[in-house]
């Protein structure tokens, strides 16, 4: 033994510093609101204030948590802000981050059911009650055919939704035979990048991925996906996979899930819903009719890391048939074998995802919801859709901008009138100006401007305050303009 | 608005639940050692005390610190008890978990550089500190022309390593025009199952995974992956990848990489190192000779979150050519289009990874060099094999037990001497007396006993306690069986 025996933190020591990060944390979200919401720092600033080799001795741990404030803090971009109507919100609240808090604490994995049975069980039972918050297909419950998992992101869930399609559509062969060039995936000129994604991660390739044609509300064409099907079958290609979208990234477009469903069901293609953002509206039941359709399902997934106060990540996706993916994702080496799987009684979650080792998400997810309520959520979620809307009205009411489409909920996209180059120059002078934050897409080529309200602590005033800051720096930019 | 404001936790209420759950796990580790190791609990019971239906309205969140108790607790298996010898540690520390809660609070997103530049520049920073004290190769550093990042988990990296080597290996080609089953990837019978996964996710299928031969050593023979790659040519396929691995999941085999490496580097076969666990043990100059070859590595990946007191997720991979990595898994949408992505002077590592979102897992990592220093790791690390090596020694001075094989670092593999059904039911014995945990693998088709130290708190007390019970349960199994 060396001089010291240990070089851990004892209970006592994380006691004290945990309450200090505690209280860092609570100040943090008293004082967010007036921090300029994207960081301004340039490349390579925050490096240059960190050493270049790590230390030999340890530091003690209020060095640590000063340079959160002196070196981190202003290379933030403050996705906790109230003032942050940039991309999807990513929210947090304090039953979120108190949940992870105890799943780090608690250290415990749950890539088997035995590795940490309530691992497993809470993230089932949790998964099974999100069914009926949000009216989803029966199908979906663990105690029907199918199930839910939580993944890190929809990425994720759209690569497992897509791995699984690839098994069932070759006789469960791709996986011993590999990819053979047939294999055809659809999806909409307005889906997320993610299915690109796996479509080239899981050997496809991206020449056999249709983007379909989209209607004047940037929805999914069912007859142009059709068309599409029955040219590739024609060709000798074999469709496999299709993504429908309830919320689009851009503009919240929603795809018809009724026709697209029944062509996947005759077509054999597995259907794939994406609700990242959007799904969360559907705890309340006047936003369900958004996702009408979806017992065609083949699997779904929302992201509570999102919208419902859950921090990142905490994606959930479920199936309407767990032996398919099972099957496709399922690996079972010596090290790993134990009499529970062997018994088939138990669920172990290595097998519904592309990593083995998990952590214990379900426990904020669960704190959400109990902390929350069923109905402190919907309360919440409204408020948003109704800032958002209350936004699309001034928009609409201006003569100076304009929707580029009506915002079935809490995205607005919108321009101003005077074209591309106007709009990019006030949407980097107002989030140069660090009062709030918004993000831009492209709708039918022209350059959008992207105002999404889900932020936790989000409320009128700071949507109000955008909403003349937007007004006040088009002014100035047209008063030069003319001069 | 209705008859309350928000359902929100106030700072106020954080303050008071998050001391709240600091000294729940502060008290835990203190208690953790009495707890049986591994859950007791039958399949379904967890469930089984827990309401059928989401609550609607909130509860207070002391009945949900009070749940973790009377609900979750006996559903765990004990991942941070010092009495943890399973599978591989999992280990965790107060400044890991700490950093995994600011990094919550905080709730950032890192898939951009732009989208938090501290979380990218802290994470760029931190890896090439590692670099420096694992002693890898300097190309790995971001400043010559490789460069590291987290990713979840070790099977993630195998994934994004094979992606890189099926791109690189296809002239950039097989992103677009998907797999044509020509392309070949080579592991060890003993490599982890992972890789066999990436083979099938990334659609060049199990048929086309060759697992070469091992030596007495249970470490891959260069010269049967030699013969293997030729004949793989000669029938007109196409090499691409292998995975040597430092210290496999098994027995801590190690593949010798320079001979590997030269193989690789003739045949142009991407070479991908694991060291999930064992890599931790290169922070000590005297164990890093079981890395010499590493030189040779297209990338590697070893996982904090095994064995250097960081809390699950934290997974860290290296590759020696980003621009290989970055163009397989690059995306960009509009909506994601910004002026520093554009000048190219930024790292955004949505191109590094499978998902698109990510959270700033680098903080947890940064707290545990800082607190701990260089000094304290290597000061753990060592005191983690010496017990290990103590623990064989005992074996080996038994006359009932023996050595699977001569353990390189931290893990021993043993057996009774009287076979599988003894062992296996010794195991089984073990296990359910809830003192510690171990688990099993199989070696040369037979049946043996792995005891992994590497848990924070594990002292010479725990290692002796555990050793004196196998002897105890063993000595009542053999009269038994001499009934």
């Amino acid at each position: 033994m060396g001089p010291r025996e240990s070089f851990h933190m004892t209970p006592e020591e994380f006691r004290r510093h945990g309450r200090a990060v505690v209280d860092w944390i609570a100040d943090y979200w008293e004082r967010v609101e007036r921090l300029p919401v994207l960081s301004m720092v340039q490349p390579g600033d925050i490096r240059a204030a960190l050493p270049a080799s790590p230390p030999i001795d340890g530091e003690p741990f209020e060095a640590l948590l000063h340079d959160i404030d002196s070196v981190i803090l202003s290379g933030l971009t403050h996705w906790q802000s109230p003032n942050f109507f940039a991309f999807f919100p990513a929210n947090t609240s304090g039953p979120a981050i108190l949940g992870e808090l105890l799943s780090a604490g608690l250290g415990v994995q749950g890539m088997l059911w035995l590795t940490s049975p309530a691992c497993t069980e809470l993230e089932t039972h949790v998964l099974d009650w999100l069914v009926e918050m949000l009216g989803l297909p029966g199908s979906f419950k663990s105690g029907s055919t199918g199930g839910g998992v939580i993944q890190d992101s929809a990425s994720s869930a759209a690569l497992c939704a897509l791995l699984a399609a690839r098994e069932r559509a070759t006789g469960f062969l791709s996986n011993e035979k590999g990819c053979d060039g047939r294999l055809v995936a659809y999806a909409s000129t307005q889906t997320h990048s993610s299915v690109e994604k796996a479509v080239t991660i899981a050997g496809l390739g991206r020449a056999n991925l249709r983007l379909v044609e989209v209607d004047a509300a940037f929805a999914m064409r069912p007859d142009a996906l059709a068309t599409r099907v029955v040219e590739d079958r024609r060709a000798g290609l074999l469709p496999c996979f299709v993504c429908a979208t309830v919320g689009t990234t851009s503009s919240n477009a929603v795809d018809p899930l009724p026709p697209i469903g029944r062509i996947a069901r005759e077509q054999g293609l597995w259907l794939h819903v994406d609700a990242a953002m959007a799904g969360t509206a559907a705890i309340c039941p006047e936003f369900r009719h958004l996702q009408d359709g979806l017992e065609f399902a083949d699997s779904y997934c929302f992201n509570p890391h999102k919208w419902m106060f859950t921090n990142f990540d905490c994606d959930c996706f479920w199936v309407a048939d767990r032996t398919a993916l099972v099957r496709t994702l399922s690996i079972l080496p010596e090290y790993l074998k134990n009499r529970a799987t062997e018994s088939g009684a138990v669920i172990d979650y290595r097998d519904w995802q592309i990593p083995l080792g998990r952590r214990f998400r379900a426990l904020k997810l669960w704190f959400v919801i109990r902390s929350y309520g069923v109905s402190g959520l919907q309360y919440h979620v409204r408020r948003h859709i109704e800032l958002a809307q209350t936004f699309a009205s001034w928009v609409e009411a201006s003569d100076r901008f304009e929707l580029a489409m009506r915002p079935p909920l809490n995205l607005v996209c919108f321009r101003h009138r005077r074209g591309d180059v106007f709009n990019r120059d006030l949407l980097d002078r107002v989030n140069q100006g660090g009062s709030f934050y918004m993000t831009h897409t492209t709708l039918e080529g022209r350059f959008t401007l992207r105002f999404c309200v889900g932020q936790t602590r989000t409320e009128e005033r700071h949507v109000e305050a955008a909403w003349r800051q937007i007004q006040a720096v088009a002014a100035d930019l047209e008063r030069k303009a003319s001069r």
